[in-house]
C-alpha cells in the first residue's frame, strides 16, 4: 500500500512540481580557440539533467571574463540551460580598469571580422558540447557583449534570440533577411549617455529594415550598466546598477528565453 | 487505502499545484454614476476567493465596452484579480462604427476634465467594492483607454500601476511629481501610425520629468490596436491584431502586477 501511494503521488507531482533538491548547477573553466588564440571561459549546467537542452551564450562587458559572469552561467543553469560564458578577448587579457577596458574592446570595435569570428568561436565551442541542443540556441550579451551578440545574428550564426543588457547596438555592417534568423530582445536604460536615444533609433530602423523579430524595452532612471552592481550607484558617473532595472529586465530575458528556445 | 492515497496526494500537492477546478470567477454587468450619467460596465472576480485581493480597472477602446472587455476582465479575474471594465461613455452609448467612434472618443479628448472625471468614477467604483484592497489598484487601458489611464494617474489617483496597450501617450496636462503616484508600463506597436514615435518621445520626456518609474516596450511588426482580434491582420490599414505582440504584451503586464500589486 505504501509503495503504491507513493507512486501515486510521484505520478501526479512529477510533471508539475519542479525539484530544486535534485538539481545540481556544476560550473568549469573552459578552454577552447579561435585560431591560433586560447579563450577561457565558464560553462555551467545542471549535472542532474541528463541529455540535450537549450543553450545560452553569454558575452562580458568591456571588462572581460570575471567572477561576475561565473555567477550570471550559473544563474542560466538555474534555469535549465547549458550558459557558456564566451571570453571574447583570449585567456589572461583581463583589464584592469577602464582605460584598459577600453582600449582591448576598442580592438574589437575596431575589426568586426575579428569580433564575429571570436564570437563564433564561443557559439561552436557551445554547439558541440553533449548537453546543448544546437538547435536551441540563444546569445546573451553586456554592453560590449550586446553588440558581439549582435553582431554574431548579423553574421548569419543559427541562433533563435539575441537578448542586449544595455548593449552597443550599432552595427558594423547592417543586418540583412538572409542572413539574420534570431529575434531579439533590447533592454535599454532610458537614460544611458553612451548608448543614446539616436543609437536605439538607428538599431530599431536597422532591425524593421531587415524584418526581424524584434524587442526594445527602455527602462527609466537607468543608465549604462544597469545590471552591474559593480557599476556603484551614481547616474551621473553614466553607468550605475539600477536594482529595479536589473530585476526587471532578468524577468523579461527569462519569458523571452522561455518562448524561443521552447521545443 | 483510496482515502488515504488520495488525502496524501492532497496534502503533498496543495501548496505547490493551483486548483483551477475551485475557481470559481464570476462575471456581472454593474452600474455605477459619474454625477449625472449612469455608467455600464463589467466586474469579474473569483468568488472562491475570500477577502479583500488588489484590483485592476480596464478602460476600453474607442468602441466603448461590449463582450470584448467582459473577456479581458475575466481574464485578469483568473489571475486573481478583482477587474471592473469601466464605461468612459456611458449606459447604452455604444459607437457601431469607427465614424461614431471618432466622433465620441473626441467629446472627451476635448475634455480632458470630463474625461478625468469619468475616469475617476470607474476607479472609485472599483475602489469601494468589498472584494477590493484599495491600495493596491492598477489601471489598464487600451488605444483610448491608454489615454483614460494615464490622465487617470496624472489626475493623482491612488493607483500602484498603470499599464497602456497601444494606448495615445499625449498629455492634456504633464504629470508632475506632486500627484502622479502610478509606475507605468506602456505596450506599444513600433509601427503604430496613429501613436508615432514622436508621441513615444514626447511620453518619455513628460515621465522622465515627472520623475516617474516608467518602462516603455516596442514590439515589431505591431501597429495599432495589436491586443485586438477584432482588427484583422492587415497592417497597411494602421489597425490589427498581431498575435506575437498580444501574448508577450499580456505576458508583460502580468509581471507587472505581480511586482507592483504584490503586498
Amino acid at each position: 500500500m505504501k509503495r503504491s501511494c507513493l507512486l501515486l503521488v510521484m505520478l501526479v507531482t512529477m510533471p508539475l512540481i519542479p525539484n530544486p533538491a535534485r538539481a545540481k548547477v556544476v560550473t568549469q573553466s573552459v578552454e577552447y580557440r579561435q585560431e591560433g588564440t586560447v579563450c577561457q571561459g565558464w560553462l555551467s549546467y545542471d549535472d542532474a539533467v541528463k541529455g540535450r537542452r537549450p543553450a545560452v551564450l553569454l558575452i562580458h562587458d568591456w571588462m572581460g571574463v570575471s567572477d561576475h559572469q561565473k555567477s550570471q552561467v550559473e544563474a542560466l543553469a538555474a534555469l535549465g540551460y547549458v550558459a557558456l560564458a564566451a571570453d571574447m578577448y583570449g585567456k589572461g587579457v583581463r583589464p584592469a580598469n577602464a582605460q584598459e577596458a577600453s582600449a582591448e574592446a576598442g580592438k574589437y570595435y575596431k575589426d568586426p571580422a575579428l569580433l564575429r569570428a571570436r564570437a563564433r568561436a564561443g557559439f561552436d565551442e557551445l554547439a558541440s558540447l553533449p548537453q546543448t541542443d544546437p538547435e536551441r540556441m540563444a546569445v546573451t550579451g553586456y554592453c560590449f557583449g550586446g553588440r558581439c551578440a549582435l553582431e554574431l545574428a548579423r553574421s548569419g550564426a543559427p541562433l533563435r534570440a539575441v537578448v542586449t543588457f544595455h548593449g552597443s547596438l550599432a552595427a558594423s555592417a547592417p543586418a540583412d533577411k538572409e542572413h539574420f534568423h534570431a529575434k531579439v530582445l533590447a533592454l535599454h536604460g532610458a537614460d544611458d549617455p553612451f548608448v543614446k536615444q539616436e543609437e536605439v533609433k538607428g538599431f530599431m530602423d536597422e532591425m524593421r529594415a531587415a524584418g526581424v523579430d524584434w524587442q526594445l524595452v527602455q527602462y527609466s532612471g537607468a543608465v549604462h550598466a544597469f545590471t552591474d552592481p559593480r557599476a556603484g550607484n551614481d547616474n551621473s558617473k553614466g553607468t550605475a546598477y539600477n536594482a529595479a532595472a536589473d530585476r526587471r529586465s532578468w524577468r523579461a530575458m527569462r519569458d523571452f528565453l522561455e518562448e524561443t528556445l521552447a521545443k
